[in-house]
């Protein structure tokens, strides 16, 4: 089953807890934190603190932050600490990425890589049984409001194949310019996770948005 | 007079607008932004992004933002869009430091310089006269709750000395492990914007301890 | 057919304009526009202002831009406002190799990728289908001089390979040690636009080294 | 027959020359020598000092500088002179790799590339006709006494592989976690030169315990 | 007696060596070389090549290389050997400056430092005694057009005082938004060569020019 | 009373107990423990663990660990926990400096800063008063053997009389080119600890060299 993953970026940030509860009450499973830092992408948003803060308010949702920052190593525990539940860190920004996915293990929570557009799949080759999750971007990273790329259909299907081939378990979630009405062909290439901004926090209605997400999702 | 600035690091980001109506309420002058890379300091805060979302909201109070961040000027444009009306850098930051402040100023916005504890005041002597203000630093920027550096008063008046030697008009603000208890030395010094965060976010009453900061500012 | 690309590190910067009209009188196709760093690659050449001195005299010769750089996007308007009708980025310098790829498109130029030797073809596999060109460096990026690296061979035939099962209409450049001895097998496995240096620019007789270039490319 | 490279890293570098002498009694073929710079890994070792005052005692044994550094262009002449024999970098650290390779060669001494756990072979492909040796990292580059990682013997088979499609001959060292229990199925996999720490130097008996890593090497 | 320092910022790159004779017959004594790396200012421009070009012209001309580069210490040798007779390197570019002054007296040129606009005279102490010129900045390095800062007279005469107290003979250049109505003010401040790159190249009678610089000089 | 500082550079590392135990049995009161990484200076040395294995043996010296490295605070722990008793940090590497000192503090250990040849003391102005130690370099840090700077002298002094003007007990440690000749020159303006490398462990007789150290530093 597909889950929903809003993305924190399209959410007012003067009403951050207000809005994050307006998808939870939707039904979406997972809040999706995008961090960064004015140096692996050009853009700054938040960081430990604004995920402490809304952390204490026992939001029903899984806690997954995507680090869009260089030496993610440096602010594991911090983020883990402010009560993340997963971590994805850019396998273009992990010199050492192995020892990046045990020490986000390290601190009880789940780990994950993401691959930039252009980024090949190669790169999981001798990652990927350590994963609990494969991040793939179809929009550059740094901000809201993107159209899909459309050669990470392929993509999906080619980290799909990877995973079925040595029979894992692991999550393949995709971010950018996902919306109700291409939502199908990224679930059917293989997708189960799908993180979506300004489609659910900017529409009119939101549980309507997200129920058409999932009635799409499969026709 | 001495005019308060309240850092939005101590904030519950959660509610944002929330905890900022309320010092606006108690009559605070200037809302201090603390923005973090996690480069030039080890923490990540907020961006410009969150800067927007609480602009919008007609918050009557100078947006003064304090950019703890390496390449500065990368920065500017977007938080001049975002709405600040003040913005400060690091000296210990900026290679460039006269361009940088002329940068600022083109974005129609003032202009002011951070000192961090350990960097001298001669750092000041060719830029002092482009100033609209100067950061003094009372704690080491990255984190909220440390305790007043004692040889900062030194620092004070030795910069506000500077200013007045050349008959300038510059705002003196400081900067960290500040309270109502030794606000008056420091206002003495020569500050005349004040910087708090934990002692104000964190009080019961808000509205009390403003007042009892600009009680005993002037004793 | 294929196109010869003289490389601007071989001209005489004392008297640019005399030699680039020789290579354009003798009907080479694209001036090659070697940018250097001091950064990515271990030697400065030139920059944007070059080329727009250059540009404003009406060659009539293709401004082909090789960014041997660092954050290239941060000088690709200059390069675009200089008259630069292709540039050319390093897969190894860019994080955000789409996103990058994207930005010279939006300056109406076209966009090509280079690969240091020992960078493999896989890297092209998710951006193939964006680019104008791919530039295959048959030897190491920096100086001017150095002898073909024969492995090459094999990489052009593989990116060869890569466009043609696409049915993609990249162009394949090489550059490094090429000259009319050897360019035919250069040409044979896949490439259709050559760069030249010294072979060309400290030839005795200009036009007719093009002419052997061009009747030895199919032999 | 498998080569075993005792990692200096586990000697006590307060009587380096005694404790190397015993690896060297106990006739182990290369030393091994970990160079961390505090950059590209979270350690900082050794540099050319220490191995130009070994090399002066006339040991007998293949000096192997495994550098674990940035630029590491920039320290090859020292260690040139400090007495190596073979000289390894990560692909991982190289910009231009094959410039890199070339360095280490012109200085008349071996060259090979070493790969991180997650790295890929691809990585590899063009580059691989001009090592003499492959250095596979089996666990995470920066400290001793850790596990050994093990998808890594599959990457051994990978390389092996790659290395005899292209009938060459190309060593391939194994480090990390390795010890007689476990060396079998990294000389089965095809690693024919074994680096070993803790294992050697803290053993109760240096001469016993290299001779169980032969005996095992092949059961 | 002011010597004049032309700009080759201001040349037409297409036809250099044209140009730098037109300053050569007008008599200036220096040519000012101004090599930007695009890291430690935010342009490209030239580097060593194009002064090997024109220095192989004989011209009668001090060659005077002002390196806005990041570690400049790479370059020294370059430069050295392309025929510069004196090289200037930033403070705030140097983190070992006292050896960087000394690598470039190594190479038997002369050897000053930089100054940019807000960089304070303290950190020109401990190494005036082994310059030979001392750069002050009067706009901020990277372009050529800007407006003179003038709070520069200000450090010239504060560098002029430091030179005389110490019984030193070094030369003093300033660099920046100078013409023949503002030279006055610059040299009677101490300055005695005078860097001018619009004002000297993009007048329509450059002899004439030249004179109103040595006419106005000592008005 | 001057004390004495045998800088672990000179010694012979392939033996490395042995030596130290030579100035340890010849009363020099610090062991001068110079660690480079190859970023902040041109040359690898040592790291904690060499630090580590030498302080097991129950050396009757003050470890004083002299970093010449970037981003010192990612080291202070392990160099705690190696066995220092005291560090000191440039004030080129620190943008934080007051926080790097107190890190140290924080860890049980001294703490001081060090100058580089050109850096002006003007930046101790808002340090000092934390201090144990002031090392001021008499050569460019990264080597042994090199010529002490004459002018450091006047520097040695505007730092006792800045000390002495506080009524502070700061050290003065001095390093680089020292010797029997010229020690007497050094002390005398202010310094009481004396580095010295290759002046004593390259002497025939190390007893008789400390002893002639110490006769004539107040000769």
């Amino acid at each position: 089953m597909m889950k929903l993953a809003p993305s924190i970026l399209s959410a007012d940030f003067a009403r951050l807890l207000e809005d994050v509860r307006k998808v939870e009450k939707a039904g979406c499973e997972y809040l999706h934190i995008d961090v960064m830092d004015g140096h692996f992408v050009p853009n700054i948003t938040i960081g430990p603190l604004v995920v402490k803060n809304l952390k204490k308010e026992n939001i029903n949702m899984v806690f997954d932050a995507h680090l869009m920052i260089e030496n993610p190593d440096s602010y594991i525990p911090a983020f883990a600490e402010a009560g993340c539940d997963i971590i994805t860190v850019h396998q273009e920004a992990c010199t050492h990425l192995h020892r990046t996915i045990q020490n986000i293990k390290s601190h009880n929570m789940k780990a994950g890589v993401v691959l930039n557009p252009a980024t090949p799949v190669e790169t999981l080759k001798y990652i990927i049984q350590d994963l609990d999750m494969v991040l793939i971007m179809s929009v550059n990273p740094g901000f809201g409001g993107q159209s899909f790329i459309e050669p990470m259909i392929e993509k999906i299907k080619e980290v799909k194949q990877l995973i079925d081939s040595r029979n894992l378990k692991v999550d393949i979630q995709v971010d950018g310019g996902i919306n109700p009405k291409n939502v199908a062909k990224v679930v059917q290439a293989g997708a189960n996770i799908v993180v979506a901004g300004s489609a659910i926090f900017n529409s009119d209605n939101i549980e309507e948005t997200v129920a058409l997400f999932r009635k799409n999702a499969y026709l």
